[in-house]
């Protein structure tokens, strides 16, 4: 598989690449970016993957984020993967929360998703493959964050690949999609009406059923708009509390769903990881 | 006059705020953003003023500048202008770097131009006069900077305004119209061909004629492709050090014209401001 560099640019004594290439998961090309802070040569870095929320590619937090000063003074690579695959020959929906730029990190079952909406494995196998051959990475030290969609995505990679990731945390997530309409809709789209199957893909529903994390830090703003019908914080702080899931929690006031919210915490959520991903 | 908010947003312990008022200036709508750090009731808080660079919107810094922290950490206001006014009625050039977008800092003296182009007396005065109305600020400490384009402005700005900023710095300014085509470009367009009448609007020739900073910060990267034929950044050391004009100007390895650039330097340059605008 080869790999196509579309830009790189100096910042915050690294290099902030972005990268594409034809992936056989999702059968289209896909675009994702990586920060490499300057190191030693022959050196191998920790890794913090961070999946983006809906409507998102990799260029919102690439250019939004805020985490290269904290990326480059800790000596982490900061990985960050398109929602979905993209192309005209790609099915779309019409609403912004199913289809492209909304692939739920799911290997979707129905027709006509179930060809190209393959992110679980995309993000679970094909990336890390790519990226361990490719970029200076150490991959027994990984860690992984993500907002909205995204921050389900992280809590579900992660509670479903026990010991690979030293490190969680999460912005604002999907805690349940069994428990939401965002959920709901592209549950039952991707997986079918079958909600059993839908459990993998939930991590309040995979922390009952037994999955744990050895940590977990999750930062939540009070003026989020979405927050009551759709996130949901306090159904994971009982799913937790439940199980004895070690968790911080936060309830952050006055911030809402952006990345204004999100930059904010950033730099804070790469020191967590760092201090974990360099123990 | 009465200011539109647009949008807030919580971020880094402050406000991120989007204005929009009718300007008498430009007769036209105008937008900028202003962050305002959390700060005592009724206290009022130094200002650092970022002018934009071609093509660009208050948007841009905004979103891509990663100055909140530092602004919030030292209690600066950041104000960010548009860079030119906009609207169906203002005319306009194909070009990127003539028209709107690309007001540079000047009051046209030209048709169809100086009827809406007048970013000059818009900077230098009227927003001045509405951000202190509505604003919790002191006038009596305010920095400016600002990027290629908007660098020249806070150059010409501060340079025309002796004892008005007790700071200045920029991020690969274009250091003299005078002597490249985007400004011999945009110069004529807006002011004529008498280029005698351009000096006011060259850091340079301004510096050459006796205009003095109290100091000057300046970066500029190695990488940046406008570096040889549009910003000249030796000329304005050999301006400086023929004038005496005290200034640090960085040369910085590898880095391009991008807000991956200013970015990298923008929290260094708040914090060089605070030190002059809280002394």
């Amino acid at each position: 598989m080869s790999l196509e560099t579309v830009s790189t640019n100096r910042s915050h004594g690294g290099t902030q690449g972005v990268y594409r290439h034809a992936s056989a998961e999702t059968g289209t090309p896909m675009t994702f970016s990586v920060f490499v802070p300057d190191h030693a040569p022959g050196a191998k870095l920790p890794v913090l993957w961070y999946l983006s929320g809906l409507t998102c590619t990799h260029a919102n937090v690439t250019e939004k984020g805020e985490f290269r000063e904290a990326c480059a003074r800790h000596g982490v690579v900061f990985i960050a993967p398109d929602t979905s695959p993209r192309g005209d020959d790609v099915p779309d929906d019409e609403a912004y929360d199913f289809g492209k730029g909304a692939g739920f990190y799911v290997d979707a079952t129905e027709q006509p998703w179930a060809v190209n909406f393959r992110m679980r494995s995309y993000i679970e196998r094909e990336l890390p493959d790519l990226v361990t051959r490719e970029f200076p990475v150490d991959m027994a030290r990984q860690g992984i964050t993500g907002h909205s969609m995204g921050g389900h995505g992280a809590l579900t990679v992660a509670l479903r690949n026990p010991g690979r990731f030293r490190s969680v945390s999460a912005f604002a997530p999907i805690v349940s999609p069994l428990a939401c309409s965002w959920g709901d809709k592209a549950l039952t789209g991707y997986l079918g009406p079958d909600r059993a199957a839908w459990r993998e893909y939930d991590a309040c529903a995979l922390i009952a059923d037994g999955a744990r994390l050895s940590d977990l830090l999750v930062d939540q703003g009070t003026a989020d708009g979405f927050l009551d019908d759709q996130l949901k914080t306090a159904l994971l702080v009982e799913a937790c509390e439940a199980a004895g899931q070690p968790a911080t929690i936060r309830m952050q006031d006055g911030y809402d769903h952006s990345y204004y919210f999100i930059s904010t915490f950033l730099p804070e959520h790469v020191a967590w990881h760092a201090e974990r991903l360099r123990a």
